[in-house]
């Protein structure tokens, strides 16, 4: 599957409208269980891969996922994570943040949950909420920030912080991939509905989503602003279609897959003196 | 599968030697594919019930896993928890404790990672190192505990407050489970010698496994006084025969997947004041 028409790794010019959210490549709905099934063929090979780099121990993998409401974040990592060895996948979710992280820089709650080296971490929304939602609800106006902080070029600045935090982490050994899940209005709609009429999703649905939903266009331009300000080549956003949700989780495990081969991890030898000594341990133990 | 057999509420008489390390129940070499269509099974079945669990929010449960070295913890993890979803399951590695965390009570650093409300946490080794490694070498002695803490009847006290911490936790809805992998000596002899022989399991060998082999006979007996000691009704130990990987890993899955069964998690309804008021949002959202 070809991941590089979705993958925007310089910003400056992207719209958001030239990704069409129903878009499946050449396959149709009679393609499903074929799409599926490379779902599930992607998600075996990257537990093998996933293997190497736990033992390889030298690079760690940070996914990182944001989308408006029921554009399936939830789903996604799901079924592109389950199959995967959960000894070295970490999923986070960002929720509202705590009073306690409020009285802290914006990144120090995300540093606190970042992958180990080694291990594969999925941020369920992220550091991206501060320049989303808060955004839209200009909320650092009122977050006890100094006056300093609040001058004009505030958006600016907070794109610069996050791309240099980024850049930071890719030096560091951290491989940085972000999603954004693109929900068209009217599919966000049928699954809302979908909440409210099915009993055994009830529990799923929230007033507050349909709050949000108010605010839609005001999103969609502070995606758009996100992407546009924070693709880099250390850290590119793939904009992934996700009104066919069986299209969006197999085009997400193909960019998890092809992101793990990129990094190639190899199992360590041992170290030279102890290959040395082979022999004689093994009749150590041969006397046992 | 009968896992009453190898479960142990009450360790006051328990025996290790009246466990086999090579029990597999009815099923012999032949049966090693049922057997293992029996762990894919309950995986998915087990995926079920920690969508519940998930969603109920209620209980978590705490999977804890001891073993001698190269008895399998590893694997076992790996077989019994792919095809969860990681987002709500989390395998915790305890190592040789770092200084800050020797700077403080030896539950304090597992407190730390004990699983989330609604997930499952794996521990492999865990606070029970505090009566095995230490208790065969005597760590406590040089770990800067006041003389009053070393006085006699020292590990007594030990097990007696892992009982209280334990049913401290049992009584605030962590569910506790914990499993004893039982290797016999013989058998560990042929993987570490395995690790000696293929190249590509090199890596996994390491001298110090030599080193604690001649202290078989302490740790064996540290882990029969574990059990004796801190098998209780709210956090049994299983002892589960490890010679077999093939039947150790579908008994794991199968005590896993009978512990969510007994927690029986439900989705939860929503909130009567929001129930009441679906068909307005219904409304709300059709006239978008």
């Amino acid at each position: 599957m070809d991941i590089g028409k979705f993958c925007i790794r310089n910003g400056k010019n992207f719209q958001l409208d030239s990704v069409a959210c129903n878009d499946s490549l050449d396959y149709s709905k009679k393609d499903r269980p074929k799409v599926e099934k490379m779902l599930f063929d992607n998600t075996l090979k990257s537990a093998e891969l996933q293997d190497r780099l736990f033992a390889e121990n030298k690079h760690s993998l940070l996914m990182i996922l944001q989308a408006t409401d029921a554009a399936g974040k939830d789903g996604t990592i799901k079924h592109v994570t389950s199959g995967l060895n959960p000894r070295g996948c970490h999923v986070r979710s960002f929720k509202a943040p705590s009073s306690e992280e409020l009285d802290h820089d914006y990144l120090w709650r995300v540093n606190r949950q970042l992958p180990e080296r080694g291990t594969i971490g999925i941020f369920n929304r992220s550091h991206y909420e501060e320049v989303l939602v808060a955004k839209v609800h200009d909320l650092p106006s009122g977050q006890q920030l100094p006056d300093e902080s609040l001058k004009e070029g505030f958006w600016e600045r907070r794109y610069r912080q996050i791309r240099d935090y980024e850049r930071y982490l890719h030096e560091n050994g951290v491989v940085i991939l972000k999603i954004y899940l693109h929900l068209s209005k009217e599919e966000q709609k049928k699954r809302i509905m979908k909440r409210i009429d099915d009993p055994a999703k009830n529990w799923k649905f929230s007033a507050g989503d349909l709050d949000e939903r108010k605010h839609w266009d005001a999103y969609q331009k502070a995606f758009e602003s996100m992407i546009q300000n924070t693709a880099t080549d250390f850290a590119p956003w793939y904009v992934v279609p996700a009104d066919r949700k069986w299209f969006a989780r197999t085009l997400v495990s193909e960019i998890l897959l092809q992101t793990l081969e990129d990094i190639n991890p190899e199992y360590p030898s041992l170290p030279e003196d102890q290959t040395k000594l082979l022999s004689h341990y093994r009749e150590m133990l041969e006397a046992d």
